[in-house]
């Protein structure tokens, strides 16, 4: 582990050359605290070009990578099926984890994931990138502090440019597991115990998703434990890129975090004013400073020995809410947090 | 009625000397198509103050204003328990109303209103003077005008600047009836049909309104005919001024409104940048154009003997979705709208 | 005079029945203070159809209105070279004067004016409408009581959105005294003392302003008594509508006016995001607002007897500076400013 | 040179381990077409800190770097004094430089080198870097493009958080070599032909500055080969941040880009609404990206053998504007530009 060998970087395994295991790849190259040591993936294709030039080995199991001299950590982006194994493969090794939500669409494997963890103490950090957002961590920070007193309610507005492909939509998990996972975090990164659902589903412009029978358009209020309110919009589209908003008001205030622009430039024409570019089309673009910083927070927990913040508790609870959501936009009934 | 004095202003009587009868009064006084003849209220000190120098006779009853010769139209503007009875006196006299919301509260009276009306085509038109904002009728507009493509999500938040009295809240039929049927009445004018009513209340800040047994904070849900998810969140207070906003999500854009600053000024200090004044206070500021703009479309179905929009019709389809939202809030269960 | 005749609104007579004089109408019969009873014009069908309706009688001459009997006050609203004669006979005989800018043209009439006028004191107030616009004089108002420290520089941007006739260009003065004069009143509004004026013209896209010996386009650098530094962009045109804006920048942080738009509502698309409607045309639009708190502020003074500000002597100034600025941009030199 | 090891990233050495010096290394680290193999600085202490860990030496001298075997090129952030002879080293041996504006404050010694340098096709690049800041590029690529139609008036607003100190202010050349030249550049990348300057300045808020006969704040009016007119409004101080804002106006609209804010947050209480963060505070936040989008131009230039833009021109150019610009302001007579 790293106590071991202070000043060195830690030796980092990637599962996972996709979308987001270029994101980490990247991440990883840059953070001076960091050193690629692996990319795993059974594509081992992906894995090699992804790998070219970084040093690090391209690898096809999780065998290869579990047996790396050294290993001080694995960054988790391979499918959603594969998590739970991963997690306690690394844990069992003492490896540190950071893993992309969600730990798994079953509730069940998850609890029973836990409840073989206890007691374990290597670090584990769940990938809900969205809170190491400078702009919606400062307002969750600015919250915190009583800037805008006591918060009464929040607005999530979360839109995906453009649905994903049938394929993927499949195998998601559904919207509420997929997508508003992410915004069931973000609600409970400013209120962390959430005692209620009720939401609603809409079929809206998406055939193929309709006919997965999934929503593309959902609603869904949640009620903390002291009666704040908190409202999730999602859309599976937005014609004009990733919408990404949320808005905290309380006794004595408002901070508000809006979409991004590449650049501040405005265009006056006849036909309008002040027109600004269009938003960062998706999350890779939007998110990039979330990701570094998120990564740059993992890197300084499993130096330090400190525990990961979102961990996998974390990955749970949003797990239950969206499950709960589910329920309650099938039955119409608002549904009862217990403790899981 | 004035298709037979065409060219002279119409003759307009003013049930209510309060916050609202002032604004009423003062829009009359400065449209050339109506003349003020008369000012209504038991509390007479109350109509001689707002009618002194106007012109207008301040009277305690309505049989006095009823008694008018030649009387075209009345504005009702007195408490809601007056509404019915004043509304069918005018109807059975054939003078034209714009009566301000809601008709009554109980959804009974409104519906024997209603079968006591059928056949009387007497102009009648609903106060909801939002369905007048410059900037909620653009938006409006521009959505029916098919500039988003098809509407998806519309989100309506709408907060009071800050609780009215205990006195009031006690017989204000609750916030749904009270506050949120405006926004309601918002939803419809975007969306005429909604299906299906779901909703949540919580008592944040104050005790009075909890001691009342209603809510100071709500959101309701709300799904159209088309699946169009509709979001409203009320507030009984905003620290920063009146929060009147709305957001129409369509399939190709979004237009939103925003609120209203008094100037264009904008400040820039070492604390923050680009500060706008504090928002226009409360809704006689806000909805100042809303109001002369209600009144002008009032005169004009009068003179022109069109149909006002919106009507008694209008009025009860509000009442019966905050009803609906109410019971939502009490059941824990999404309510389904019928036919009424 | 109005000190006769209290309670009672004061008689007002206009003369001009041209856009402007349209607009003073519309405020003087809007302004239960002012009662309209004459409009003059030597085109007597103009001053016929804006009197039609209003009470005012339309009369062709000077003679007829200032043979009105008990006549409290005039709007000068007609041609320049009209201004000094109705200035001069309104001072005469004690009538207060609101008169539109510029005094005159030529300089050395309007000092013969201000000798002749000296130890008269009837009120007389310069139209320099944008004094009174709301968000100016906010601006102008916290500058003065200190919000932003010491001024140190005051940027002003004002573009018309399209360019005047050529019969208009052609006896208009030039940009300076007939477009700019408005912006250096307002640089005198902020910084009375003004001592130097440096200025460029340019012909960049219209060529019968070039013909005319005129430009369609300049920029104007003041410097007040304490080395502020004033700043002036003119253009004749403007794709989006009248560009009319001011910065003020002090010590201790900057205070800015911006642009108007008709609603709050904002556009999202694939094109582009936040994108607020075009704005404001043109001045009558732009300064509906000005236009009213400036008589309103004239019928007060009138009133109370107090002096008009601005008053003759701010119509002198901004002359002097036109002419200074003219000077500076035909000779390429900085020009002092003296006492006039 | 690099043509010879096609691959391998090009040995780059640091002169100037100061502010800027920080700023070159970390982006040369951060950057794999380039390798920092040395750090110059007679202050050898300084070189140390910023090369330990870097793999670079730290050298005090000259001749050390240009003895460095494989050199390809230079970065050059030491003081102004040390410019000439250090790109004329560089250029004679055959190695790429990168140089800090101004070449140097003395014309004359400026033309020299140009004419040393005549026929030497070394690439050479001036370190304008908010000509690669994502904002201000943007403007002038859809300028160039034609999407405001011809450009008629530019007007840039540059304002530094705070003076530097005094002993800087001393040997800095003034404000219009110093601070104005980044913006006269700016003008240029824009309107490259400038014919005539006019500028003024003033001693608003700092002594030691007027002590040393400098300004600062200065106001600069340009206008190029076609008649554009072009302002430049300085400040050596700004309370809210580093002021740095640009618009671009044409016969059919207007780009403008303006100050860049840390995150997307508002905040809205009782005393203000949409306030934004503090604007990022100096050069060094704010042109982040210019500079490692300029270190990355130069990179492929070199690599490619293209000429650099900026280049040496360019510098001169920028420096010709500022000293008319100071001779306007001392003479109050418009400077009309010759050839060079």
């Amino acid at each position: 582990m790293s106590a071991d060998r202070p000043g060195k970087p830690l030796k980092v395994a990637l599962f996972g050359s996709g979308r987001i295991g270029h994101v980490h790849a990247r991440n990883i190259l840059a953070n001076p605290e960091l050193e690629l040591v692996a990319i795993a993936d059974p594509f081992i294709d992906g894995a090699r070009a992804l790998a070219a030039g970084t040093g690090a080995v391209a690898v096809s199991t999780a065998d290869e990578v579990f047996g790396i001299e050294g290993l001080d950590a694995v960054i988790i982006g391979s499918p959603t099926s594969t998590h739970v194994e991963l997690i306690s493969r690394a844990a069992a090794q003492g490896v540190a984890a950071l893993c992309e939500k969600p730990i798994d669409l079953d509730v069940e494997r998850v609890l029973a994931c836990r409840d073989s963890l206890r007691g374990n103490e290597t670090p584990l950090m769940l990938g809900f990138n969205r809170r190491f957002d400078p702009n919606f961590s400062a307002v969750q920070a600015r919250v915190a502090a009583g800037e805008i007193g006591k918060l009464e309610q929040l607005t999530i507005i979360s839109r995906d440019p453009a649905p994903a492909p049938a394929a993927y939509i499949a195998s998601s998990g559904g919207i509420f597991r997929d997508q508003s996972i992410h915004d069931l975090d973000m609600a409970r990164f400013f209120v962390p115990e959430i005692i209620e659902v009720s939401a609603t589903g809409s079929n809206l412009f998406c055939d193929y998703i309709e006919e997965a029978g999934d929503f593309d358009s959902v609603v869904i209020t949640l009620r903390g434990r002291n009666g704040e309110q908190i409202t999730i919009i999602n859309s599976r589209h937005s014609a004009f890129g990733h919408d990404q908003r949320l808005e905290a008001f309380g006794s004595e205030g408002m901070l508000t975090a809006g979409n991004l622009t590449p650049t501040s430039v405005r265009k006056f024409t006849a036909a309008g004013a002040e027109e600004a570019d269009p938003y960062l089309n998706f999350f890779l673009e939007r998110y990039a400073d979330a990701y570094r910083s998120e990564l740059d927070s993992f890197a300084k927990a499993v130096r330090a020995g400190t525990a990961c913040s979102p961990g996998f508790d974390d990955g749970l609870q949003a797990l239950l809410l969206a499950n709960a959501a589910e329920e309650s936009a099938r039955s119409g009934r608002v549904v009862k947090i217990g403790q899981a």
